[in-house]
């Protein structure tokens, strides 16, 4: 290499998730073209954003103070919590538009064999805010994984307790999509799952 | 977005090339979850990089110091220079290990409708370095466009005149690859460049 910062940059560069050794490459390159103040505005942003973001107090997920735009939100529906994964499946459902309750992360699913046991999830203030009153529902979004699943179950029989109603998102064929190119275990899943006209 | 700071940081690396929004999202989540002294090292990378990073003053690609390492290695043979479009054709090519010379940075090709003439390019330093008497060969490896290609003819009439010899890299059927595959302009090319066995 004819420098070794350019080298430095690419290594780094290319420990970023779904960045090869050639997108690496291409971006030191461009990096290396753009003007000063935008690598500022571009360095500045990482950094402000680590400096700055903290977890929100209520549902668990990101947020720039104690608790994030969405808890605080008057306009929001509190009567129904959506559970979710992770921070991205928020930011998923909040681009739809089609959803206007309350979210809660539980930053993961449960994994015996990884470890992730009830405890390691962010259940127990999820549980908190079901005995507070106002949740009538939370609806379970995990994923149609295994581990989704369980921990869908999981949930649902903590939420019995507390008399809120839990329920599980909707697993079928995607609208819009052909028969043949579903799988079976989604065909099954949608006819078991089978709704009135 | 719950939080400002991770809605500006997607912003910022969706303007890198490659990086659609999608793509900064998961990048902006990952760094999220990056450890602060992996972040540090990311960002003083790319800060040492456009900080150190110059011109070296023999070939015009770039480099560490006055002189990039490959110009400064005397174990180059100094008779032959690949003149190449981009600092990054360097790269590509030594990659491959094949080609043991010194290499000159055009900094792009003639393009008369975008207003790049030959005073746009790093051309008279080419010139310069032929007259000094070392060289004996220019390998001209710009691209096989119309503009790649007139730049190549462009750069053979002007070493004509300093006796160094101008060579063009061989246009042909890739290694490995099907007659089936190979457009008709590569197919001609291959034909009328034809070798002795």
């Amino acid at each position: 290499m004819p420098s070794q910062h350019l080298d430095a940059l690419i290594r780094e560069l290319a420990r970023l998730p779904g960045i090869g050794p050639k997108s690496a490459s291409r971006l030191a390159f461009h990096i290396l073209k753009m003007r000063d103040d935008e690598v500022a505005r571009l360095l500045s942003a990482v950094a402000e954003m680590k400096k700055n973001i903290a977890t929100c107090s209520v549902c668990g997920g990101i947020s720039d103070g104690e608790t994030c735009s969405i808890c605080a939100d008057p306009a929001r529906d509190r009567a129904t919590i959506c559970a979710v994964e992770e921070q991205k499946d928020v930011l998923t459902i909040e681009k739809t538009g089609g959803f206007n309750g309350l979210y809660h992360v539980l930053g993961g699913v449960l994994s015996p064999l990884d470890g992730i046991g009830p405890d390691e999830l962010n259940i127990t203030r999820l549980m908190d805010r079901c005995r507070q009153g106002a949740v009538r529902e939370v609806i379970i979004a995990t994923n149609p994984t295994i581990e989704g699943d369980a921990t869908a179950l999981y949930l649902s029989r903590l939420l019995a307790e507390t008399g809120v109603q839990a329920m599980r998102i909707a697993h079928g064929i995607p609208v819009g999509a052909d028969l043949d190119f579903a799988d079976s275990a989604t065909l099954v899943r949608s006819i078991q799952a089978r709704v009135k006209i």
